[in-house]
């Protein structure tokens, strides 16, 4: 018998590699000998890189690079032992965590940082690069990354633009000539327009500094910097579900260089083969920390049902809490769920205990399962 | 699939049959078809009148009695409907809890009250009785049931004692010929002997209003009592396991009328013949408020366990709460365990919500069942 164990993290308590140890104990206690392959998983978010150490081989890059406001910086990016090919997160160096609150300005803020570290990977034998966005400090539409790689953007005189979102209106020309060539995919996680009311600027850009003086300028800004990447390539970007990501960053990345938008839980499914490790076991347990039948989207447990189930196999689910109506959650593809609380115990206790609580339960549930297979 | 739901009730909060109820409802959300026994059950505490109901077909037969402190008042027993037989609670005439604490004195307190209702059965077609002892307000040795029978208790002079434990001291001649023939079993779950710190006075005395000043007469007629037992039957019962249940109400019965003395769970499982419907089941769910790996005695789901390992049978039991080292119940027999919480709540939020978080638990743990089995 082979187990899959795919948890994500349970947020303000474990890791997606402690909650996967956790469970592995706990199916070992009950057998030592079952094959238990962990693959501690993301719903995608944040926190990509360590969780790459984990899941794959290779290592983290630190290079020198610049924030978001043009500060010189050093920044992680995770290279790839068995591949030609290096994850980026835009967050890094790019991200909104690098800037002091009153310190950030969409209008200036920059993703040219990002974009050098993906010239450090290409420049050292990466061929694909997958890059994580979310959590940027910017509205730039991804130009600066664009333009560390090569790419100039002008206006009307042919000066080149100054970097930051600010300037886009001014735009009149592109010219990505000059970019290497390279495969891209771009791990996004939400499904925002480009513009509009549902757009990078008007949802994301008060959270980076942007005013309701500011705003319309940006807004203003992307809807050039649309008009002139259809100009080019006779691409609409600015409909495409997620070109609104990391403001604007996947419109500019897709439309101008061809990149792919995928889920992040899809692009870490392709690169960890989940699917095919789902095809080879006999029980797939996955974890999260809190679960119900209504906020089902970008949630891991159901990435993996849906995976599962394509094979028919069965899922099992452990949770720090179950919320109401989980017939949902069945019907994709879900087995049982089951919450990791052995007794009455506050929320408090439920967190600080809950690499135990994951483990007896655990158990439980495979001493159940063992018990059925019988 | 057959599946055989045996709970316990679970305390302050939900009788057996509301716990068996629950967990059906469980099973039946996840497939209506399924065939679920119930058989909502006991450890062979109080409360058996209520459960008989449930188990079996037959009724409660109210007759005019008198309680241990001689008192006329109407108290109820069980007459089953398919076979000859009644069930006897000794504590509904015979209990502490119909005397107020002020007027509990066990030297004049009597089990004669509970011999009539015996009597009432047996007259009216019983040849079979089951006797529940636990609750009594009584230290007579059962010579006040026996009286009742017909047995004669008599002093030296000839005179027949006056009823209640003080007077057993005096006792010097046993005539119990008159006493009709039938099968009288005695559920009792302690094992206390007849006599000594551990003997049914020393433990039982104080509740059931014994001083310091009357406890030394209550030992000795206890004594002379199981001394003319021998005298009579060549049976020493002092040291019997159990003997000291009920103010010695079971050495008395053994003694005299050689009733069997079994446990309140065995005596409900052969009754019911819980055995054969483990054999014939294919999955055991039992339930009780708190499990741990320590207090195994006298829990239903041990009981339960025991049985269903002589048929490999596989037993889960769903718990209002677990406790810590669970091993000693595996080895049993119990296959595994599952608390009823779905998140961290409190002891109040368990039990007011238990029959609801009972049905959810019973589901997900078939749910993970039958998947196991596909």
């Amino acid at each position: 018998m082979q187990l899959l164990v795919v948890p994500d993290s349970f947020k303000e308590s474990l890791s997606a590699k402690e909650v996967a140890d956790a469970i592995a104990r706990g199916i070992h206690s009950v057998d030592p000998e079952i094959t238990v392959k962990q693959l501690p998983f993301s719903d995608g978010g944040e926190g990509a890189l360590d969780l790459l150490q984990n899941l794959f081989e290779g290592e983290l890059v630190t290079t020198s690079t610049i924030n978001a406001m043009g500060r010189s910086i050093k920044a992680p990016y995770f290279r790839f032992a068995d591949r030609k090919a290096a994850w980026i997160e835009l967050s890094q160096a790019s991200g909104l965590a690098q800037i002091e609150v009153d310190k950030r300005n969409p209008m200036l803020a920059s993703t040219y940082g990002t974009g050098l570290q993906i010239r450090h990977a290409l420049d050292h034998g990466a061929e694909e690069i997958y890059l994580g966005i979310g959590g940027s400090a910017t509205n730039d539409g991804g130009t600066g990354i664009l333009s560390a790689l090569g790419g100039l953007f002008s206006d009307a005189e042919g000066e080149m633009l100054l970097p930051g979102g600010g300037f886009l209106t001014e735009l009149d020309h592109i010219d990505v000539e000059a970019i290497p060539q390279f495969q891209l995919k771009v791990a996004c996680d939400v499904n925002n327009p480009l513009l509009g009311k549902q757009g990078a600027t008007a949802v994301y850009g008060p959270q980076k500094g942007a005013t309701p003086e500011t705003e319309p300028q940006l807004e203003a800004g992307l809807a050039n910097f649309s008009k002139h990447i259809e100009l080019l390539t006779q691409k609409s970007v600015a409909e495409v579900p997620g070109a609104g990501a990391a403001g604007g960053c996947a419109a500019g990345l897709h439309g101008l260089l061809g990149a792919e938008l995928v889920s992040g839980f899809e692009l870490l499914a392709e690169l960890s083969q989940l699917e095919e490790q789902i095809a080879a076991s006999d029980l797939i347990i996955t974890a999260e920390g809190r679960i119900d039948g209504q906020s089902l989207e970008g949630k891991l447990p159901v990435g993996v049902a849906k995976l599962a189930k394509k094979h028919d196999k069965p899922v099992v689910v452990l949770a720090g809490s179950i919320g109401e109506h989980l017939d949902p959650l069945y019907a994709l593809g879900i087995d049982a769920v089951f919450s990791i609380q052995s007794k009455p115990c506050t929320l408090e206790e439920s967190i600080s205990n809950a690499a135990e609580l994951l483990e007896s339960t655990a158990q439980r549930v495979f001493k159940l399962y063992q018990t059925a297979k019988k």
